[in-house]
Protein backbone atom coordinates (compact mmCIF):
# COMPACT_ATOMS: atom_id res chain seq x y z
CA UNK A 1 0.00 0.00 0.00
CA UNK A 2 1.47 2.81 -1.41
CA UNK A 3 2.14 6.42 1.02
CA UNK A 4 -0.29 8.23 -1.66
CA UNK A 5 -2.87 5.63 -0.56
CA UNK A 6 -2.69 6.41 2.83
CA UNK A 7 -2.73 9.58 2.93
CA UNK A 8 -6.24 9.75 0.57
CA UNK A 9 -7.67 7.14 3.61
CA UNK A 10 -6.59 9.61 6.27
CA UNK A 11 -7.94 12.43 4.10
CA UNK A 12 -11.57 10.18 3.50
CA UNK A 13 -11.37 9.12 7.30
CA UNK A 14 -11.42 12.89 8.36
CA UNK A 15 -14.01 14.12 6.09
CA UNK A 16 -16.24 11.49 7.36
CA UNK A 17 -16.33 12.80 10.80
CA UNK A 18 -15.97 16.31 9.58
CA UNK A 19 -19.30 15.77 8.49
CA UNK A 20 -20.27 14.55 11.47
CA UNK A 21 -19.30 16.85 13.17
CA UNK A 22 -20.64 19.95 10.85
CA UNK A 23 -24.50 17.83 11.54
CA UNK A 24 -23.81 18.24 15.60
CA UNK A 25 -23.16 21.55 15.04
CA UNK A 26 -25.52 22.77 13.05
CA UNK A 27 -28.41 20.83 15.18
CA UNK A 28 -27.34 22.68 17.79
CA UNK A 29 -27.38 25.95 15.70
CA UNK A 30 -23.97 26.82 16.38
CA UNK A 31 -21.96 29.22 13.70
CA UNK A 32 -18.11 27.90 13.49
CA UNK A 33 -15.26 29.20 12.12
CA UNK A 34 -11.80 27.79 11.46
CA UNK A 35 -9.48 30.22 12.08
CA UNK A 36 -5.71 29.71 10.15
CA UNK A 37 -2.50 31.87 10.00
CA UNK A 38 1.05 31.52 10.15
CA UNK A 39 2.21 31.48 13.28
CA UNK A 40 2.11 35.05 14.95
CA UNK A 41 -0.02 36.22 12.88
CA UNK A 42 -1.91 37.31 15.49
CA UNK A 43 -5.08 34.83 15.81
CA UNK A 44 -5.02 34.71 19.78
CA UNK A 45 -5.22 39.01 19.66
CA UNK A 46 -8.04 39.03 17.31
CA UNK A 47 -10.09 36.42 19.15
CA UNK A 48 -9.51 38.68 22.42
CA UNK A 49 -10.44 41.41 20.77
CA UNK A 50 -13.30 40.00 19.12
CA UNK A 51 -14.32 38.17 22.37
CA UNK A 52 -14.61 42.00 24.23
CA UNK A 53 -17.07 43.05 21.32
CA UNK A 54 -19.32 40.17 21.92
CA UNK A 55 -18.70 40.37 25.64
CA UNK A 56 -22.51 39.62 26.98
CA UNK A 57 -24.51 39.61 23.48
CA UNK A 58 -23.18 36.44 21.64
CA UNK A 59 -22.12 33.48 23.66
CA UNK A 60 -18.93 32.09 22.10
CA UNK A 61 -16.57 29.36 22.69
CA UNK A 62 -13.31 28.28 21.58
CA UNK A 63 -10.96 25.24 20.79
CA UNK A 64 -7.64 26.14 21.01
CA UNK A 65 -4.99 23.84 18.34
CA UNK A 66 -1.61 23.97 19.76
CA UNK A 67 2.10 21.85 18.78
CA UNK A 68 2.52 22.56 22.32
CA UNK A 69 1.20 24.56 25.66
CA UNK A 70 -1.89 25.93 26.74
CA UNK A 71 -0.57 29.68 26.37
CA UNK A 72 -3.40 30.36 23.91
CA UNK A 73 -5.71 28.59 26.01
CA UNK A 74 -4.85 30.49 29.71
CA UNK A 75 -4.83 34.01 27.26
CA UNK A 76 -8.63 32.94 26.21
CA UNK A 77 -9.93 31.86 29.60
CA UNK A 78 -9.47 35.50 31.23
CA UNK A 79 -12.54 36.69 28.57
CA UNK A 80 -14.59 34.14 30.82
CA UNK A 81 -15.17 32.42 27.65
CA UNK A 82 -15.60 28.56 27.56
CA UNK A 83 -12.47 27.11 26.02
CA UNK A 84 -10.96 23.79 25.32
CA UNK A 85 -7.47 22.98 24.47
CA UNK A 86 -6.26 20.37 22.02
CA UNK A 87 -2.41 19.66 22.27
CA UNK A 88 -1.85 18.10 19.02
CA UNK A 89 1.98 16.92 20.55
CA UNK A 90 4.05 17.58 16.90
CA UNK A 91 1.06 17.24 14.93
CA UNK A 92 1.01 20.59 11.91
CA UNK A 93 -2.73 20.68 12.02
CA UNK A 94 -5.74 20.18 13.85
CA UNK A 95 -7.95 16.68 12.27
CA UNK A 96 -11.52 16.39 12.81
CA UNK A 97 -11.10 13.48 15.04
CA UNK A 98 -9.43 15.84 17.30
CA UNK A 99 -12.12 18.23 17.11
CA UNK A 100 -15.27 15.98 17.71
CA UNK A 101 -13.30 14.95 20.82
CA UNK A 102 -13.16 18.58 21.83
CA UNK A 103 -17.32 19.17 20.84
CA UNK A 104 -17.67 16.66 23.72
CA UNK A 105 -16.12 19.04 26.34
CA UNK A 106 -18.35 22.25 25.53
CA UNK A 107 -22.01 22.68 26.77
CA UNK A 108 -23.01 23.00 22.89
CA UNK A 109 -26.10 24.32 24.15
CA UNK A 110 -24.92 27.68 25.56
CA UNK A 111 -22.85 28.48 22.40
CA UNK A 112 -23.49 30.13 19.57
CA UNK A 113 -20.15 31.10 17.30
CA UNK A 114 -17.70 28.74 17.74
CA UNK A 115 -13.86 29.75 16.80
CA UNK A 116 -11.30 27.04 16.21
CA UNK A 117 -7.80 28.28 16.76
CA UNK A 118 -5.89 26.12 14.07
CA UNK A 119 -2.05 25.18 14.32
CA UNK A 120 -0.02 28.23 13.19
CA UNK A 121 0.69 26.96 9.50
CA UNK A 122 -0.33 28.27 6.76
CA UNK A 123 0.27 24.87 4.61
CA UNK A 124 -1.57 21.58 6.13
CA UNK A 125 -4.48 22.91 7.80
CA UNK A 126 -5.88 23.91 4.73
CA UNK A 127 -6.29 20.42 3.22
CA UNK A 128 -8.58 19.33 6.54
CA UNK A 129 -12.15 20.21 6.69
CA UNK A 130 -13.30 20.02 11.14
CA UNK A 131 -16.46 20.17 9.88
CA UNK A 132 -16.62 24.27 10.62
CA UNK A 133 -18.89 26.61 8.27
CA UNK A 134 -16.05 28.81 6.89
CA UNK A 135 -12.11 28.93 7.30
CA UNK A 136 -11.08 32.95 8.07
CA UNK A 137 -7.21 33.26 7.14
CA UNK A 138 -5.48 35.79 8.82
CA UNK A 139 -2.41 37.41 6.68
CA UNK A 140 -0.18 39.97 8.64
CA UNK A 141 0.72 42.94 6.96
CA UNK A 142 4.62 42.28 8.33
CA UNK A 143 4.49 39.07 6.42
CA UNK A 144 4.88 40.69 3.13
CA UNK A 145 1.71 41.33 0.53
CA UNK A 146 3.01 37.96 -1.35
CA UNK A 147 2.15 35.15 0.87
CA UNK A 148 -1.83 34.56 -0.75
CA UNK A 149 0.86 33.61 -4.10
CA UNK A 150 3.10 31.42 -2.37
CA UNK A 151 0.42 29.80 0.26
CA UNK A 152 -2.58 29.66 -2.44
CA UNK A 153 -4.60 26.95 -1.10
CA UNK A 154 -5.28 28.55 1.99
CA UNK A 155 -6.59 31.25 0.08
CA UNK A 156 -8.70 29.67 -2.09
CA UNK A 157 -10.17 27.84 0.66
CA UNK A 158 -10.98 30.29 3.16
CA UNK A 159 -14.28 32.53 3.23
CA UNK A 160 -12.56 35.16 4.87
CA UNK A 161 -9.25 37.07 4.96
CA UNK A 162 -8.76 39.02 8.00
CA UNK A 163 -5.26 41.60 7.50
CA UNK A 164 -3.71 42.03 10.51
CA UNK A 165 -1.18 44.47 12.19
CA UNK A 166 -2.54 47.21 9.30
CA UNK A 167 -0.83 49.98 12.43
CA UNK A 168 2.85 48.37 11.18
CA UNK A 169 2.24 49.07 7.60
CA UNK A 170 4.10 52.62 8.05
CA UNK A 171 6.94 50.54 9.22
CA UNK A 172 7.23 48.01 6.69
CA UNK A 173 7.71 47.15 3.06
CA UNK A 174 4.45 45.86 2.65
CA UNK A 175 1.54 47.35 0.37
CA UNK A 176 -1.98 46.97 1.23
CA UNK A 177 -3.57 46.60 -2.22
CA UNK A 178 -0.78 44.77 -3.50
CA UNK A 179 -1.49 42.72 -0.51
CA UNK A 180 -5.59 42.43 -0.86
CA UNK A 181 -4.89 42.42 -4.92
CA UNK A 182 -2.73 39.00 -4.94
CA UNK A 183 -5.63 37.55 -2.58
CA UNK A 184 -8.20 38.30 -4.54
CA UNK A 185 -5.97 36.99 -8.20
CA UNK A 186 -6.35 33.33 -5.96
CA UNK A 187 -9.89 33.73 -4.73
CA UNK A 188 -12.29 36.60 -5.98
CA UNK A 189 -14.95 35.56 -3.74
CA UNK A 190 -12.47 36.34 -0.41
CA UNK A 191 -14.64 39.24 2.00
CA UNK A 192 -11.36 41.37 3.11
CA UNK A 193 -11.40 43.13 6.13
CA UNK A 194 -8.06 45.40 7.83
CA UNK A 195 -7.08 44.92 11.14
CA UNK A 196 -5.44 45.58 14.13
CA UNK A 197 -5.27 43.17 17.14
CA UNK A 198 -3.27 46.06 18.86
CA UNK A 199 -5.12 48.75 18.18
CA UNK A 200 -8.69 47.16 18.03
CA UNK A 201 -8.75 49.02 14.74
CA UNK A 202 -11.27 47.12 12.22
CA UNK A 203 -12.51 44.59 14.88
CA UNK A 204 -16.13 46.52 14.92
CA UNK A 205 -16.41 46.37 11.19
CA UNK A 206 -15.43 42.28 11.46
CA UNK A 207 -17.49 41.59 14.03
CA UNK A 208 -20.33 43.60 12.33
CA UNK A 209 -20.47 41.78 9.77
CA UNK A 210 -20.42 38.34 11.88
CA UNK A 211 -22.77 39.59 13.52
CA UNK A 212 -25.72 40.91 10.62
CA UNK A 213 -24.54 37.82 8.34
CA UNK A 214 -23.44 34.80 10.03
CA UNK A 215 -25.08 34.42 13.52
CA UNK A 216 -28.53 34.29 12.87
CA UNK B 1 0.47 -1.40 7.76
CA UNK B 2 -0.55 1.24 10.18
CA UNK B 3 0.10 5.10 9.27
CA UNK B 4 2.63 5.24 11.90
CA UNK B 5 4.57 2.54 9.97
CA UNK B 6 4.43 4.19 6.62
CA UNK B 7 5.50 7.75 8.58
CA UNK B 8 8.12 6.03 9.87
CA UNK B 9 9.36 4.35 6.67
CA UNK B 10 9.25 7.85 4.92
CA UNK B 11 11.11 9.40 7.55
CA UNK B 12 13.89 6.38 7.34
CA UNK B 13 14.28 6.67 3.53
CA UNK B 14 14.69 10.27 4.31
CA UNK B 15 17.42 10.12 6.23
CA UNK B 16 18.91 7.61 3.73
CA UNK B 17 19.10 10.05 1.46
CA UNK B 18 20.12 13.08 4.04
CA UNK B 19 23.18 11.06 4.63
CA UNK B 20 23.80 10.51 0.73
CA UNK B 21 23.69 14.47 0.57
CA UNK B 22 25.93 14.88 3.64
CA UNK B 23 28.53 12.74 2.41
CA UNK B 24 28.34 14.52 -1.04
CA UNK B 25 28.44 18.22 0.34
CA UNK B 26 31.58 17.22 2.39
CA UNK B 27 33.38 16.15 -0.21
CA UNK B 28 33.07 18.96 -2.31
CA UNK B 29 34.02 21.42 1.22
CA UNK B 30 30.70 22.65 1.19
CA UNK B 31 28.94 23.96 4.57
CA UNK B 32 25.04 23.97 4.14
CA UNK B 33 22.61 25.99 6.18
CA UNK B 34 19.20 24.72 6.62
CA UNK B 35 17.36 27.82 6.74
CA UNK B 36 13.57 27.40 8.41
CA UNK B 37 11.21 29.33 10.02
CA UNK B 38 7.61 30.99 9.44
CA UNK B 39 5.85 32.30 6.14
CA UNK B 40 7.12 36.09 5.76
CA UNK B 41 9.81 36.13 8.75
CA UNK B 42 12.53 37.27 6.48
CA UNK B 43 14.01 34.17 5.29
CA UNK B 44 15.19 35.94 1.71
CA UNK B 45 15.51 39.04 2.37
CA UNK B 46 18.39 38.07 5.26
CA UNK B 47 19.63 35.58 2.05
CA UNK B 48 19.89 39.03 0.03
CA UNK B 49 21.51 41.03 2.78
CA UNK B 50 23.87 38.26 3.53
CA UNK B 51 24.89 37.98 0.07
CA UNK B 52 25.67 41.77 0.01
CA UNK B 53 27.92 41.13 2.20
CA UNK B 54 29.66 37.81 1.19
CA UNK B 55 30.01 39.59 -2.68
CA UNK B 56 33.33 38.66 -3.91
CA UNK B 57 34.21 36.39 -0.64
CA UNK B 58 32.52 33.79 -0.16
CA UNK B 59 31.12 31.30 -2.90
CA UNK B 60 27.36 30.67 -2.34
CA UNK B 61 24.22 29.13 -3.87
CA UNK B 62 20.83 28.58 -2.74
CA UNK B 63 18.13 25.66 -3.07
CA UNK B 64 14.85 27.69 -2.93
CA UNK B 65 11.68 25.85 -1.48
CA UNK B 66 8.76 27.05 -2.00
CA UNK B 67 4.75 25.15 -2.07
CA UNK B 68 4.31 27.03 -5.04
CA UNK B 69 5.61 29.96 -7.27
CA UNK B 70 9.66 31.50 -7.90
CA UNK B 71 9.38 34.59 -6.40
CA UNK B 72 11.88 34.05 -3.79
CA UNK B 73 14.04 32.70 -6.77
CA UNK B 74 13.67 35.08 -8.72
CA UNK B 75 14.73 37.81 -5.79
CA UNK B 76 17.87 35.42 -4.90
CA UNK B 77 19.38 35.25 -9.03
CA UNK B 78 19.39 38.97 -8.76
CA UNK B 79 22.56 38.77 -6.30
CA UNK B 80 24.40 36.43 -9.28
CA UNK B 81 24.36 33.77 -7.10
CA UNK B 82 23.46 30.44 -8.54
CA UNK B 83 19.76 29.26 -7.33
CA UNK B 84 17.96 26.26 -8.20
CA UNK B 85 13.99 25.95 -7.14
CA UNK B 86 12.39 23.13 -5.88
CA UNK B 87 8.19 23.44 -5.93
CA UNK B 88 6.86 21.13 -3.31
CA UNK B 89 3.45 21.40 -5.19
CA UNK B 90 1.44 21.73 -1.73
CA UNK B 91 3.73 19.81 0.24
CA UNK B 92 4.83 21.98 3.31
CA UNK B 93 8.36 20.73 3.92
CA UNK B 94 11.40 19.56 2.00
CA UNK B 95 12.96 16.17 1.92
CA UNK B 96 16.08 14.76 1.23
CA UNK B 97 15.19 13.60 -1.87
CA UNK B 98 14.15 16.96 -3.92
CA UNK B 99 17.21 18.16 -2.27
CA UNK B 100 19.36 15.40 -4.17
CA UNK B 101 18.12 16.43 -7.04
CA UNK B 102 18.59 20.20 -6.57
CA UNK B 103 22.39 19.24 -5.76
CA UNK B 104 22.87 17.38 -9.50
CA UNK B 105 21.62 21.44 -10.95
CA UNK B 106 24.34 22.69 -8.94
CA UNK B 107 28.21 23.01 -10.08
CA UNK B 108 29.56 21.66 -6.26
CA UNK B 109 33.11 22.52 -7.62
CA UNK B 110 32.41 26.28 -7.28
CA UNK B 111 30.40 26.33 -4.27
CA UNK B 112 31.23 27.05 -0.19
CA UNK B 113 28.37 28.00 1.24
CA UNK B 114 24.89 26.37 0.24
CA UNK B 115 22.17 27.39 1.82
CA UNK B 116 18.58 25.57 1.54
CA UNK B 117 15.56 28.02 2.42
CA UNK B 118 12.85 25.59 3.79
CA UNK B 119 9.23 26.02 2.93
CA UNK B 120 7.78 28.67 5.42
CA UNK B 121 6.59 26.40 8.40
CA UNK B 122 7.54 26.03 12.32
CA UNK B 123 6.73 22.70 12.50
CA UNK B 124 7.16 19.63 9.80
CA UNK B 125 10.44 21.08 8.54
CA UNK B 126 11.84 20.46 11.91
CA UNK B 127 11.64 16.41 11.07
CA UNK B 128 13.48 16.03 7.86
CA UNK B 129 17.16 15.72 7.53
CA UNK B 130 17.93 17.23 4.74
CA UNK B 131 22.29 16.75 4.93
CA UNK B 132 22.91 20.02 6.07
CA UNK B 133 25.62 21.06 8.20
CA UNK B 134 23.02 22.83 10.73
CA UNK B 135 19.65 24.44 10.54
CA UNK B 136 19.05 27.72 11.42
CA UNK B 137 15.90 29.28 12.12
CA UNK B 138 14.44 32.79 12.22
CA UNK B 139 11.91 34.08 14.66
CA UNK B 140 10.62 37.14 13.63
CA UNK B 141 9.68 39.77 16.61
CA UNK B 142 6.53 40.74 15.31
CA UNK B 143 5.29 36.77 15.68
CA UNK B 144 6.13 37.53 19.53
CA UNK B 145 7.93 36.45 22.07
CA UNK B 146 5.98 33.27 22.81
CA UNK B 147 6.89 31.09 19.75
CA UNK B 148 9.99 29.23 21.09
CA UNK B 149 7.80 27.77 23.56
CA UNK B 150 4.91 26.30 21.28
CA UNK B 151 7.18 25.54 18.57
CA UNK B 152 10.09 23.92 20.32
CA UNK B 153 10.98 21.03 18.22
CA UNK B 154 12.55 24.02 15.44
CA UNK B 155 14.57 25.42 18.25
CA UNK B 156 15.64 22.18 19.58
CA UNK B 157 16.57 21.25 16.46
CA UNK B 158 18.22 24.14 15.28
CA UNK B 159 22.07 25.61 15.87
CA UNK B 160 21.37 29.11 15.40
CA UNK B 161 18.92 31.49 16.01
CA UNK B 162 18.12 35.00 14.03
CA UNK B 163 15.87 37.13 15.62
CA UNK B 164 14.61 39.12 12.61
CA UNK B 165 12.63 42.16 12.33
CA UNK B 166 13.96 44.24 15.56
CA UNK B 167 13.87 47.53 13.85
CA UNK B 168 9.89 47.05 14.58
CA UNK B 169 10.62 45.89 18.28
CA UNK B 170 9.87 50.11 19.14
CA UNK B 171 5.80 49.22 17.39
CA UNK B 172 5.57 45.60 18.74
CA UNK B 173 4.13 44.04 22.14
CA UNK B 174 7.47 41.91 21.80
CA UNK B 175 10.25 41.84 24.72
CA UNK B 176 13.45 40.78 23.01
CA UNK B 177 14.87 39.16 26.84
CA UNK B 178 11.56 37.15 27.16
CA UNK B 179 12.48 35.77 23.32
CA UNK B 180 15.96 34.73 24.10
CA UNK B 181 15.23 33.46 27.31
CA UNK B 182 12.17 30.93 25.81
CA UNK B 183 14.19 30.19 23.29
CA UNK B 184 17.36 29.31 25.23
CA UNK B 185 15.25 27.19 27.73
CA UNK B 186 14.45 24.92 25.04
CA UNK B 187 17.95 24.98 23.94
CA UNK B 188 20.31 26.10 25.64
CA UNK B 189 23.18 25.83 22.61
CA UNK B 190 21.99 28.04 20.59
CA UNK B 191 24.32 30.85 19.19
CA UNK B 192 21.47 34.03 19.17
CA UNK B 193 21.78 36.92 16.92
CA UNK B 194 19.53 39.73 16.51
CA UNK B 195 19.27 41.40 13.10
CA UNK B 196 17.51 43.41 10.91
CA UNK B 197 16.63 42.09 7.29
CA UNK B 198 15.46 45.95 6.09
CA UNK B 199 18.20 47.84 7.90
CA UNK B 200 20.69 45.36 7.70
CA UNK B 201 21.17 45.69 11.15
CA UNK B 202 23.56 42.59 12.68
CA UNK B 203 24.15 41.33 9.14
CA UNK B 204 27.63 41.74 9.75
CA UNK B 205 28.19 40.00 13.28
CA UNK B 206 26.30 36.97 11.59
CA UNK B 207 28.10 37.01 8.53
CA UNK B 208 31.52 37.55 10.53
CA UNK B 209 30.83 34.89 12.86
CA UNK B 210 29.58 32.43 9.45
CA UNK B 211 33.20 33.25 8.50
CA UNK B 212 34.90 32.38 11.31
CA UNK B 213 33.41 29.49 12.47
CA UNK B 214 32.08 27.94 9.42
CA UNK B 215 33.65 28.43 6.41
CA UNK B 216 37.14 27.08 6.47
Amino acid sequence: MSVITIERKVLEKNDEIASQNRALLKENKIFTINLVSSPGSGKTSLLEKTFEHFSGKVKTAVIEGDVQTNLDAERVAKYNVPVVQIVTNGACHLEAKLVKDALESLNLKDVHLLFIENVGNLVCPAAYDLGEDMKVVIASTTEGDDKPLKYPRMFLNASVLLINKIDLLPYLDCSLEELKKNALSINPALKVFTVSGRTGKGVKEWCSWLESNIIK
